[in-house]
């Protein structure tokens, strides 16, 4: 099989077809049709190896990754996924590596309705780079930039099992029931598109998490020109993580990353609605603290005091 | 300098604004209007250290080749491009480095009117992916498939010089000035936009020459669901590729890549107009052939005979 007949056989004729995708794979570019009263939302992650993930991962969890974090960025914006084009840099052609990408990369795109349109295949060290495409209505978008002073911080879930996987081959003895929920946590996330139309209704500025709660949050504080105060008491940790990592539990909530859940502000005139229908749909988040007019962010420890929190997250450099 | 000044001072202050960029960087994704009665191009692709370029190429020159390839993509479906989206892999934050790499970013950029509307940052082997965006007025976009029996097959430009290029480390006595023109051509390829009208009102398929030109017109006419018909006495070798490679220069030409120029088709009875149109234009085109119902390609030698033209071009694997 060469470079050509792969693509045909594991990404062109499995590729979904929706009706907005006037054309795809096969054209020196795809050919989209964007509905009146939509705005488009682009977005663009690279994952590569051995710094975002193991080479010798399964190829269906590399890619499953690689698709869910870019649809968590369409997530955060309160858009919808449409399309993504693939850029896959791979080290050797191996039908059987591919064949399990592929599983993976379907799999995703699959189950959020999502065509793959186009990309490139190179030959280099192994990374993948998708760009990922959404719609939202005009007006609807949420951005980092829309939080105000008094809006309630919440966050979608529970944080930290990514980086507890992460750390995992460092700690002994973690049940293999639990090792099994954590390493699933971290390779297989689940980017909250669920509430796309709960942030448009309710959120003044949403952000996934990527780096970890406390860069993140920071950055969307930044965009909105406010700061933060957080309850320490009020951090989702997953219960793993204070199982295995007790005394660092807070830190790999605050700072852990890769958890992709949302992290998004809600104006107190909105809040209760705003529950009601979360809890409508069967969806619990939790409120993490106050947006404040002191830039930066800070955090109520259990002793009643008040310290400063310094973002911390992933960086590259 | 960390991750995040850095894209902030290379990337996000010197990026063009256009009208249709509601917001670019700065958020999860970026956000953008699209006009009525226009459909979007998406494009991808990826240029890998060592493959695509050499690692110890000014930055200015990687940045530079690895936009224009994308643009080439977009000018091949006669759209107009818009936006692109940078995922950028570095071994190193090497400011000096990074400083001549967005010189060479946004001299492209500014030259095609393009917004650079986000991207990724991230630690790894060098390589470069852009997704570029287009658009164009719906029904005017042209394919690959759209080529008949009896079309006339036309390239932009001269061919092989991208490639001697290539060669010429192997190739004794090139004149400093000869080389230059060549490294030239390699480095700074020149994406026909400048056809893009032309192409709307008269081409039935287009596809742009970066594997080579029998690869990719073999593509055009796989899509098509034809074949061609080539004069070998009519393909336009570059004068510098019959100057040093003599006996090779045909294969440069019909097999070297890189050149970025357009191969397309023009029916018969829209030729003359089309002729008269790149004239006033000042451009001149190469008719090189036609297409025919037999499938493959064939080439009409200098002593009368038609030979089977084997595709040969770029393959990673």
């Amino acid at each position: 099989m060469n470079e050509f007949s792969l693509i045909n056989h594991f990404f062109k004729q499995q590729a979904i077809e929706r009706e907005d995708v006037v054309f795809g794979i096969g054209d020196d570019a795809a050919c989209l049709a964007i509905p009146a009263g939509m705005h488009l939302l682009v977005s663009t992650d690279t994952l590569v190896a051995d710094v975002h993930f193991l080479s010798e991962w399964d190829a269906y969890d590399i890619a499953y990754k690689a698709v869910m974090v870019n649809i968590s960025d369409i997530a955060a914006m309160a858009a919808n996924p449409c399309w993504i084009s693939l850029a896959l840099t791979l080290p050797e052609l191996n039908p059987m590596w591919l064949k399990r990408f592929s599983e993976g990369l379907h799999s995703c795109l699959k189950k959020f309705n999502i065509s793959l349109i186009g990309g490139d295949t190179t030959r280099g060290p192994l990374s993948i780079t998708i760009t990922i495409h959404g719609l939202a209505p005009v007006g609807q978008v949420v951005r980092r930039a829309g939080a105000n002073i008094g809006d309630k911080i919440y966050v979608s879930g529970e944080l930290g099992a990514a980086a507890l996987a992460v750390a995992s081959c460092k700690i002994n003895k973690i049940e293999p029931v639990d090792k099994q929920l954590i390493l699933d946590k971290l390779k297989h996330p689940n980017p909250r598109i669920d509430l796309t139309t709960i942030l448009r209704q309710y959120a003044s500025a949403a952000i996934d998490i990527s780096d970890g709660l406390s860069a993140d949050l920071n950055h969307l504080c930044d965009a909105s020109g406010v700061g933060a105060k957080l309850d320490i008491s009020a951090i989702p940790i997953h219960q793993l993580v204070k199982k295995y990592q007790p005394i660092k539990a807070l830190d790999f909530a605050l700072s852990g990353g890769d958890d992709y859940e949302l992290c998004f502000t809600v104006p107190t005139k909105k809040e209760k609605e705003f529950l009601v229908a979360i809890n409508k749909l069967g969806l619990s988040c939790y409120v993490i603290g106050t947006i404040v007019g002191e830039r930066g962010l800070s955090i109520l420890e259990e002793n009643g005091e008040i310290s400063t929190l310094t973002p911390k997250g992933y960086s590259h450099f």
